[in-house]
């Protein structure tokens, strides 16, 4: 008597989705997902600022030090929550006189993946340890990615910003 | 009997470690791991390379338009395996004459978090939908971020580039 009615349970679960979609209660395809590692983190020593790799990650430091800039993609690790992931207007630098404004229209912290970039001046790189000119992030901060800067794909021309991200 | 010897198993899994971190077979800690959602994607509608972000995210756009330039990060979902997570060293651009280079020290689409980080103006912003120049990327692309670019982050001046990366 049961048989069919928990076989109408099962495909309800089983309900076909593109891989790595899941339904939500609302009918709508969730986000999908998608892991990323900590390789190495942010370490202030004597004063300089350092981004020390786990040595596992070392082989994919051959060459860096023939780039002079490189692009450093860290996490908003002191962010992590699902309020902060959930934040999607501030004003930016929290000055309530700077307008209401996107996340992704400005460099907040908040934001619902916690990806930071920054750009750094190489000073060394050694071992499994890069020397940059300043970072500005937390000790301890988790890495997640280098890019070497490269002009050609990094750099623009004709640049436009708004009135409250200009210089003062 | 059995009891003091179920606790010690229970005690060996639950051994203390800080969150996040798990202990590897070889008794090191494991990379701490953090989770990333698509917000969007890229599409070519018509020819124009459009950014689409999940209509839930469209908030997060609010004064896009006052910038000229955007920094799109997406994922190189073509390459999610372990075995391609797992290079460290290539030839760039795929040609054996490009010295061996850690993939630190270059952009190649595989790395252990296969983030992409591209560079893109702006041709309009209207709804959840941005549409670019160009982006080099495939249709159905995941977007984890956008953030605007700012001069004063994002450009560097004496930049220095390896021999292979120069154009020919």
């Amino acid at each position: 008597m049961c048989r069919p009615f928990l076989a109408a349970i099962v495909s309800a679960i089983f309900v076909a989705l593109p891989p790595g979609l899941t339904e939500s209660r609302a009918g709508e395809p969730e986000a999908k997902t998608f892991s990323v590692r900590r390789i190495g983190e942010i370490q202030k020593q004597d004063g300089r600022d350092v981004i020390v790799l786990d040595k596992q990650y070392q082989k994919g430091l051959l060459g860096l030090e023939q780039w002079s800039h490189v692009q450093v993609i860290w996490w908003f690790d002191k962010n992590d929550t699902p309020q902060k992931r959930a934040v999607l207007q501030v004003h930016p630098r929290g000055d309530k006189d700077n307008p209401l404004t996107g996340v992704f229209a400005c460099r907040a912290p908040v934001r619902p993946n916690l990806i930071a970039l920054s750009l750094c001046k190489i000073v060394s790189v050694k071992d499994n340890v890069i020397q940059v000119e300043k970072i500005d992030a937390f000790e301890g901060t988790p890495v997640l990615d280098l890019k070497p800067y490269a002009p050609g794909l990094d750099s623009a021309s004709d640049v436009k910003v708004p009135q409250w991200a200009r210089p003062k």
